[in-house]
């Protein structure tokens, strides 16, 4: 497989496929694909998709207030005055926003970590957007009428952040709440992993019919 | 799924998902975790990125020869004196002859089709470099010693087309030939489809120990 890539006819084709290969998940023989359909494609179309990625990499910056991805200083969900300010969901990542944002079922603001506690990849508390949501607390009037949703993942280190930020966000006499962990819609019992369905049947609820 | 991509926290983003989803293969979910990565790299990476793809856009061309990709004119191979002008290999794509380039086996010079004839996929002749391959032959001194070598992929459109050019080349005395079909190396007999089995039995060649 390596030494297909011996024989480029145009050093112009070995460039653009050095480029696309650098893309995670993208190897050589694909990049050789999308070269040679971009070559195939109108100029403008070509400019259009290189311009949007320059355009995101240049003009895109992070929220003042959240550190989503946002077109201004300030993000569109941080700007919206019919959203409920007083109730922050912390995420690892701005996919993480998308996904919920996606439920129509949340009206809080968020707040983007931009990663997870990982020793084991080298990132600390440090390393991530911990400090702006303390301060974003402690500056909030009244926070035990507010709320922090810690909406990580349910791996070890999604644990380990989430209590991790509830050492440090503890003395602000802030709630502070996390996602309901369970069997999802339409999983089937047979199926489900032991410590999902202990959970399940520790935390079940009333019925609602 | 689809309804995932309805929340974008920036049109800058979104825009960028947009054109990264356009290349074949890559949905909008992929396009967004590129997007995002693109995000975080060092600017001038991305810009090294965008630069190649429309570098290649805009300066490759079609060797005027072979039509094969060129930075120049006439492609590296068809100015390389040192390779046999009078063997040309007719493939169908820029890829075949880097493929074919790969096995260090050829030492002729090649004429890129750009397709194959595909009456359902509406490609035909005229679609294809087929004119300029016959004018290419006819203009060959004493084309009895010269050589056409059919590389076409061995399916219906592949056999089709090798068919019609064997019709329009055999005017000119060229000696036509294809690629010898039969069990790859290390090919295990018990797997073998019967069509190639049988072509490697009837086109059996003598044993070299």
């Amino acid at each position: 497989m390596a030494s297909f890539t011996e024989h480029y006819p145009s050093q112009l084709l070995s460039d653009a496929v050095d480029a696309i290969s650098s893309l995670p998940g993208v190897g050589r023989r694909s990049a050789l694909r999308l070269a040679l359909h971009l070559l195939k494609q109108p100029a403008e179309n070509v400019h259009h998709f290189t311009a949007a990625i320059d355009n995101l990499r240049d003009k895109a910056r992070y929220c003042r207030v959240c550190s989503m991805i946002s077109d201004d200083e300030v993000c569109s969900i941080c700007s919206d005055r019919t959203r409920d300010h007083r109730t922050i969901c912390v995420v690892e990542s701005v996919r993480d926003v998308m996904s919920i944002e996606n439920t129509g079922q949340y009206h809080g603001v968020y707040h983007v970590l931009g990663g997870i506690i990982s020793p084991m990849d080298g990132i600390g508390p440090s390393d991530l957007t911990i400090k702006e949501l303390t301060e974003r607390v402690s500056a909030l009037d009244d926070p035990a009428t507010a709320e922090v949703i810690l909406a990580l993942s349910g791996d070890v280190e999604g644990e380990t952040t989430s209590f991790y930020l509830y050492r440090q966000l503890a003395q602000y006499g802030i709630r502070i709440s996390s996602l309901a962990r369970g069997l999802g819609f339409g999983d089937d019992l047979e199926y489900a992993d032991s410590l999902t369905l202990g959970r399940s049947i520790t935390h079940r609820q009333p019925f609602h019919p």
